[in-house]
């Protein structure tokens, strides 16, 4: 197993001067030589590029200091084709570049080239394999870039969640993960699969490459308090809860224990009814926007799409722009019981998955612990640590209040400091 | 001046056997011919592949009966060049067509071509002259669509507004607009401008047009009530007021008077506070967000640029992100404040533009009485059939309750038929 490279502690060393952009492109190439012929966590990439690009004057001193930042294959841009796991896009070069493409460029990262992802970030498997056991999936959506920062070839890579496509996958390799507020990121230029649910997020070593790379590419205040506080922790047993297996469920308790042990207040809390509800709404908003987002793909290449997917977008039709508008409403209703509910507490403690990656490459897992997040576009971090059978990641999840992603992150290291 | 098409008519006419989708293909053609020349409204035009689909057996007996519908060139198309309005995407070929392209094929309505658009959707003008009077701008930035149904070559076209982009050309050439409540028509495939504000709209003869197509497109009931009731009617007034010209007040007092000589109950309002600061604050989410979306525009094609969009994002860049959530916060209270301000009434009449078209080509008019209602998401429609200086059109605006599109459309009908 490569080490994971920090992102935040590479950057203190360039900006001293300890180490170079050119250092850590070399330290990306050596784990890739390493790792990546097993992995397989690239579509595309170009490490003379890479090369090339981190030796540029003054890339030290920029917010993400000349780092390399992977790029999920769903997100476009010019200087790599963008096949969005999908052989429909197998020769397709974007125009443009995704604006979070350029949000990292303008902030002195780098891109060393496209990760993979499942076919149109839905739920047919990418070709990658989980760093930490090349038996078992790395979860997906975002497969590349979880698997990528996990073996070490990266410091950060992009990802996008729609169901559980960043916690999951983060979760399963072993990696922070973080699926801000609903449009902290901007989404344009990404491959659309629900416009209301699409949510652009992170990976990473740590907690504090996090909000590093958080801070840096969105131009936000994400240093972290040294000293949060004592957030209100309520630990959450959702609705799917009797799907987890006991390793999720003692990887629960182990995280609320560490929290407890670290003076925090830890109490048990049951979600209310009317943002259950977000859960089971979910599928419907994803499902509808997903026939219209993908409706070229339907409507004139239906022989290229998986069978996986072309059955799923075939049940989608049926769904009526009315049963559509009340599971939104569900979720606006969801959205305000929610908030309601933070009155009681910081932040919420939840599985990040039903337990380590499932063995095999021919599922990704499931989303039952991050789909009703999404929907609720709370800010969610996965915070790594804890292992289960045969040593393999089980991650926890932080669930923040909307809005509040640096108070989410604060909680979330936290935890990750409680479990170390 | 050619006729305007009505697509009702057309539509009704098709299925009952009096004419066919080639019938009308061919009476597009002529106006095409006739017109084309000097309005300039095409950016792509197919008129052999047009009749070719329209000859499609069955195609009378779906939503949209074989219509051709105009593509404002902002919206991706396989079958066409997408070129924006801009040389940076001179050769721009979509690789997938616009979610809301896919929405009128499906429906069963055809695709002759692209209208011209301002460059990005934003303000250097397009080449499109105004079919009422050559010497005059048709508005922007859906110049082309504007255009086309106003000359009678089309019975329908696809606009997007993110300030005042449909409503304000659709008052200059004299035709029925149509900005649904944000999100109703989904926006996966446009280029964006600000993903927050881009609205996709509809122009049409009539407003029974607009409610036809609307409910053809989106699967949703637009039938309008024969007997929508008597809705309260507030005549709005905004803090912009004082930019409209004598005749645009001479409109609105008119349409007023229709109204209320049609029994509606008529009163004078003036917005909360919180409502008019949805009025500034359009131009820092707008901004923000245009900084964003065109990034790679302005990272790499800076050169090929109007000096006009050039110096606005130049301006764009300064705002932070406090600023910009400070703007989206002043978006929300006032969203909550008009909906507070509908107990008491049931659509609002206001301007729907300062004035007749501004003569010339030089710039495309002012959206001053459109930028606050696209922020608030509210649905409008251009009311045609009044007139100012040299007998030019000036609409009126009907802006209704977010989500209540048809109530908006059925008030606008009352309206139409009051001034006719």
């Amino acid at each position: 197993m490569t080490e994971m490279l920090s992102a935040r502690a590479l950057a203190a060393d360039i900006r001293s001067g300890r180490l170079t952009p050119l250092d850590v492109a070399e330290r990306c190439a050596a784990a890739i030589a390493a790792r990546e012929a097993e992995v397989g966590a690239f579509a595309a990439l170009d490490l003379d590029g890479l090369r090339r690009e981190a030796a540029a004057p003054g890339l030290g001193q920029t917010a993400l200091a000349g780092l390399p930042v992977g790029i999920k294959d769903v997100l476009d841009t010019v200087d790599f084709p963008t096949r969005r796991g999908s052989p429909i896009f197998a020769d397709h070069r974007p125009a443009s570049d995704a604006t979070v493409v350029r949000m990292v460029r303008r902030a002195g990262g780098l891109v060393p080239g496209k990760t993979e992802t499942t076919e149109l970030a839905f739920l047919e498997p990418a070709r990658t394999r989980n760093p930490r056991d090349l038996t078992h999936t790395p979860g997906g959506s975002s497969a590349g870039s979880a698997a990528a920062v996990a073996a070490g070839m990266l410091p950060l890579a992009l990802g996008t969640q729609t169901g559980g496509s960043v916690i999951r996958p983060a979760s399963f390799c072993g990696v922070a993960g973080f699926k801000p507020s609903f449009k902290l990121i901007p989404t344009t230029g990404i491959k659309a699969f629900s416009w209301s649910l699409d949510t652009i997020g992170l990976f990473a070593a740590g907690v504090e490459d996090l909000a590093f790379a958080m801070g840096a590419i969105t131009g936000r205040d994400f240093a972290l308090a040294e000293e949060p506080g004592t957030p209100r922790i309520a630990v959450v047993d959702t609705v799917e809860g009797a799907s987890a297996s006991d390793a999720a469920h003692a990887a629960l308790a182990e995280a609320a224990r560490a929290l407890a042990a670290a003076g925090l207040p830890v109490a048990a809390f049951t979600l209310p009814e009317a943002v259950q509800a977000a859960n089971a709404a979910h599928a419907l908003v994803q499902d509808f926007e997903a026939f219209l987002a993908l409706a070229d793909e339907w409507d004139r290449h239906r022989d290229q799409l998986s069978d996986l997917l072309r059955h799923h977008l075939g049940g989608a039709a049926a769904i009526t722009p009315e049963r559509y508008d009340e599971a939104r409403r569900t979720a606006r209703r969801a959205r305000h019981a929610l908030a309601d509910s933070f009155a009681g507490f910081d932040a919420i403690l939840t599985f990040s998955a039903p337990g380590i990656a499932p063995e095999g490459l021919a599922t990704t897992g499931l989303s039952s612990f991050n789909r009703m997040w999404t929907l609720l576009g709370s800010p969610c971090v996965n915070v790594p640590g804890l292992t289960g059978e045969k040593g393999l990641p089980i991650g926890v999840q932080i669930v923040g209040r909307f809005g509040r992603d640096r108070a989410a992150l604060e909680t979330a290291r936290l935890l990750e400091r409680a479990l170390s």
